[in-house]
């Protein structure tokens, strides 16, 4: 019911792990961001649940950035963990989504063109 | 951090009403179905939780079918309870998707071009 070879349900999305190149976990999948004009996911929103020490911090990516690895069973993204500490993220109370130039800032930071 | 103008986070999506064109509730959203290739939102799944008296069941609709309406805080479907009784479901336990003709039974249902 989850999935088939083409589609993927939300709610198996959200949760899912996220690994470096190397294996390493990174975090998690908290939500997704969609575009409601266009249907498209835009950004997979990470979740990092404190192993930074410093509360849990929402890290959005470009969807693009994310490849599904069968094989571990998660997602793998071509970055660091220190290139995802420095990238655009909020706090649970913040609402960042709101300045229409948030989401091209996101874009900037990971290097993806920004298409609206 | 769930919504902005242009954005909505999937996890909010899920679980919001879903009405119809007179404001009867139909159900609500019970997750999305993402296409992994073109990253849009495929279909959005509908459950009924129980008022048709025959356990909980699944009804796929073409995303396009929904638009949100900002006065109900729900999505609206030109659709008739019937017509949705009438559609393609399935049980939590059947894994439908798993058949390629699956989705286009689904898209020919409600009259949308099954594009892919």
């Amino acid at each position: 019911m989850n999935e088939t070879d083409r589609l993927i349900a939300s709610d198996k999305v959200e949760g899912t792990a996220v690994y470096d190149r190397q294996g390493n976990s990174l975090g998690s999948v908290y939500n997704l961001m969609i575009d409601k004009v266009s249907g498209r996911v835009a950004y997979a929103v990470m979740s990092f649940g404190g192993f930074l020490g410093i509360g849990e911090r929402y890290h959005p990516l470009p969807w693009e950035k994310l490849t599904y690895d069968t094989g571990q069973g998660g997602y793998v993204v071509d970055l660091s963990r220190e290139q995802l500490e420095g990238a655009p993220s909020y706090g649970r109370d913040e609402t960042p989504w709101g300045d229409p130039a948030y989401g091209r800032g996101v874009h900037d930071y990971y290097g993806v063109p920004y298409l609206v």
